[in-house]
């Protein structure tokens, strides 16, 4: 096998050979709002389950330079957001949203995006997605020298579009979300085989 | 939209809607040893990049009532792991793994897995998975009341079967690392599509 360590690669180079290391990878695009009001939207793709009860996700946002991301600073503002699930219909407008605009430009105005108010929080749902996730920050993990910050949140409500509600779930094979992996690549979920799990 | 309230559901019916709306999740499937030198090989779909310099990868380990699982208590006592990815190939003996068997039997002996030495790390690899990546537990993250931690490892070393790198990175397109959902459900990394990413 091909050994490689990290600490002879160039950061660009360390960055890429993670994101392909860590595949197929959920998407959350995560809608936010500030104190004045101005709704963002960004995708992030270090996420994952935490726990299943209380409902709780983590993700993980990386730090620019000295800069905290704007989702970062509305989330430490108004505790609240919304992870949105993609599928391939509003893959276009999520890649446009992954781009770097000043704080006072909304992401949903750069990518034609609909915000739709949430039941419980302030931060705006994104109409076009097909799942919405209403979130609480529970937790924001700093660590220590690392140049990212761990958000936990708990969801306090799903919103599914009816089409895709399955016996209480979400039917995947028909919303078929996009994963993501590294060099600009995306899959659907539609490769698709079972395995039960062991008694 | 059809509306969700968690509170207002089953702890199993929360978990099956919890794992049907991050999808399609990574596998890290995570080789320990414990103090007695016994191999644990366990899977993890709650699994995260956290950023990539130095590289460090996060999952999370649900207890299990009051119990902590073995890779828990492993990774708490020897502090090191190795994430090996699942291909289709290793699909049958990671799903055998993901069993409940007692801490002095091995998931190697019961799943038919070849434990190999790692250049850096006390935890053996996987032989019969395609890319090993060598981990030192950054942070073990106890999260209050929630019943479970988030383990924050910083990768040491990668390893990737000759065959699958490609221009220094990972051929994901050639690999196929599997992706997880709910009810049982795994896709191959295969109906691919590319955006470049905005400028």
């Amino acid at each position: 096998m091909k050994k490689i360590l990290p600490q002879g690669l160039e950061p660009r180079d360390a960055y890429r050979l993670l994101l392909s290391a860590i595949a197929p990878r959920p998407i959350a695009f995560v809608s936010t709002v500030n104190k004045k009001g101005v709704p963002n939207a960004a995708p992030f793709c270090f996420f994952m389950g935490v726990t299943p009860s209380p409902p709780t996700i983590a993700f993980s946002v990386l730090r620019r330079g000295d800069q905290k991301k704007d989702t970062l600073r509305n989330l430490e503002s108004t505790r609240d957001f919304v992870v949105n699930i993609v599928d391939e219909a509003l893959a276009q407008a999520m890649n446009i949203a992954s781009g770097s605009y000043p704080p006072d430009m909304s992401e949903f105005d750069v990518a034609g995006l609909t915000p739709t108010p949430s039941e419980i929080v302030t931060a705006p749902r994104i109409a076009e997605s097909p799942v919405h996730l209403e979130c609480k920050v529970r937790t924001i993990l700093e660590l220590g020298d690392l140049p990212a910050a761990i958000v936990v949140g708990e969801i306090l409500c799903f919103h599914v579009h009816e089409e895709f509600v399955k016996d209480g779930i979400i039917d995947v094979r028909k919303l078929k979300p996009l994963g993501r992996a590294g060099e600009n690549l995306y899959a659907r979920f539609s490769d698709i085989f079972e395995m039960d799990m062991p008694a």
